[in-house]
């Protein structure tokens, strides 16, 4: 079969030509006789691979110095605990923004370590189909740091601003954004985003954290959740994930050879625009999130006629369009269309939607 | 370059029939245009290949219906935190044998949630030269759990048998040992294990728990560090290694084409024998461990003039047998022969051992 366009939320697609090489180095990586994932991580062959990928991912992003960047294990879910548990410092007391289903599972965990958890803003009144304007956000005065989510996955709804903290630690949960776009990585506290959308496979997260913030974990905090035993470490304080952390390395050359993150910005734009278009051209087809606030990663949108999904579905595989299926909190469909989607997929979606509009509209 | 001999301790080598499956699967598997890393974990693709690995898992170490089996993140460092967490169940108290660098590392980590950890055995006064005796482990009546580690990694001690623990939950770190043999699950309440050493690549934890002790985790634990969560959940609470899920099970498959465990157990004996046999008919080399409790997987030794340590590495190395340095806690050198390295590897190894000791003995 050919390769499909895969509209994954994540795990998501992988660009062909990491693919290709991960193919290709499988057996014997550079002459050494072993597969990356068959290497000691102390060895020097692992170690430069582990190094080369920290370092074009700190170029990529123009990471300043006086940030750490860790590659850890556990998912994004873990990071909703072991942010509190870092970040504290001694309060206990944070702020969190609740934008959409990844904002409340970050607040709920958080509540195990608050004594107060203040929702400073909130957009669940518009079930989550926008981002709060500025003003809206009510920093709470003690707070140790505030948690958004720039960019919801299931709702699709992504912030266009970077919220003023008055110099409050800002945190972020980038898992769906990461890469899409550069961003000032001064401006934040600490971001954090599990591989499995634009970095590279399940099982693999980057945090990135300014490393005055680290080293006060409270008490309990299991040492593996302590950002500065991993920062100290180089990430390597235990077996990190090898593999997925060499093929983070090779997406991260894929990006670089595109021209960086603002080539990768066009593109994105220009994917999502054609996406967008195509569905506020059409009354057959709808997005319910404010414009100014979409997404540009995850494009959630809904059939006139919810009886039709089920051939909408059918048809789309048929022309090797897959997991366009929305989230059941969601209904209708997803499609996310993250920097390893080529524009000819959303091309194809595209065209796939006119022509199913014209004979099923 | 052909492929070597690569007897790191972990990340380690693995079947070079899963590679080449791996490699021919990976633009795409069995016609889904996906490679297996882009897979949504929620679709069908995905759910057969991670039920497939369980199943066969489970058919391989006979795991009885009453317990669960998890496919988690986090290495064998995050159950250091993960067991007390879990196993106290409103207990505060915990045993703890001490055969070596990764016991006192549980037992370190276990400090953090126990009041009392109590040392039931120790060896460190034979410079963990051998296992306990039965006799010498003092259980303190009031533990939680009994935890031990069946084969410790560095120093190259395994225990010949299972602790009997009175009906106390005995709990085994069995990162460097899992699947080397055929166990008895029904003797333990919970066996961890990392892959990358007989499983799969580094990122996946193998966690194998009996059901009833689980659902009561100590206050702060993290959600991630919630067995009973990852249990109701399928190992899917959150999106897992997917892509190492899917290369534990193929090396699961090759394992039940080579006749299982007990086939692999024949394999594994023969492979130690030869080399320790190697070992003990010089008085060129040397390996302290009492002849009973010697490892398996982990065989370090010494060369009676250490002044020749890097001209025997160096020698090995154009030899293709590659990361043999020992320890820099033991020193000398450690050949790791887990399953995936092939009986010719250890003969290759001894024929070259015989050869340096002819020509700089």
């Amino acid at each position: 079969m050919a390769r499909v366009y895969n509209f994954s939320a994540g795990p998501a697609m992988l660009p062909e030509s990491v693919l290709q090489q991960a193919c290709d180095e499988m057996l014997d990586w550079r002459g050494s006789g072993m597969c990356v994932a068959e290497m000691s991580h102390r060895g020097k062959e692992y170690m430069s691979i582990a190094a080369e990928a920290e370092a074009d991912l700190r170029e990529l992003l123009n990471v300043p110095n006086n940030y750490k960047v860790l590659f850890l294990q556990g998912g994004a879910s873990s990071q909703f605990a072991a942010v509190p548990m870092n970040l504290l410092r001694g309060g206990s007391s944070a702020d969190y923004i609740n934008t959409g289903s990844w904002s409340k599972k970050a607040i709920s965990e958080a509540r195990h370590y608050c004594s107060n958890v203040n929702v400073a803003a909130t957009t669940e009144e518009s079930k989550f189909t926008r981002a709060p304007v500025p003003a809206e956000i009510q920093l709470s005065g003690d707070a140790a740091y505030l948690h958004y989510t720039p960019n919801e996955t299931i709702e699709g709804v992504e912030f266009a601003y970077i919220p003023e903290t008055g110099g409050c630690p800002l945190v972020a949960d980038m898992s769906s954004t990461l890469l899409s776009r550069p961003i000032d990585i001064s401006r934040f506290g600490l971001i954090y985003a599990g591989a499995q959308k634009n970095i590279g496979p399940a099982g693999l997260t980057i945090v990135i954290v300014r490393e005055d913030l680290i080293g006060m974990p409270i008490a309990g905090t299991p040492t593996m959740f302590d950002y500065k035993i991993h920062a100290d470490n180089d990430s390597m304080y235990n077996t990190p994930a090898t593999y997925a952390w060499y093929l983070a390395g090779l997406v991260f050359k894929w990006l670089k050879d595109l021209g960086g993150l603002d080539a990768m910005a066009i593109i994105n734009q220009r994917k999502a625009a054609l996406l967008y278009n195509a569905i506020d051209s059409s009354s057959f087809y709808a997005n319910p999130v404010q414009p100014t606030d979409r997404s540009w990663m995850n494009v959630p949108f809904t059939l006139a006629n919810p009886a039709l999904d089920d051939a909408f579905l059918k048809g789309a595989k048929a022309a090797n369009l897959t997991t366009l299926k929305g989230h059941r909190s969601v209904g209708g469909m997803r499609a996310s269309i993250y920097n390893a989607m080529p524009e000819a997929g959303v091309a194809a979606l595209v065209e796939f939607m006119r022509e199913f509009e014209r004979t099923q509209g």
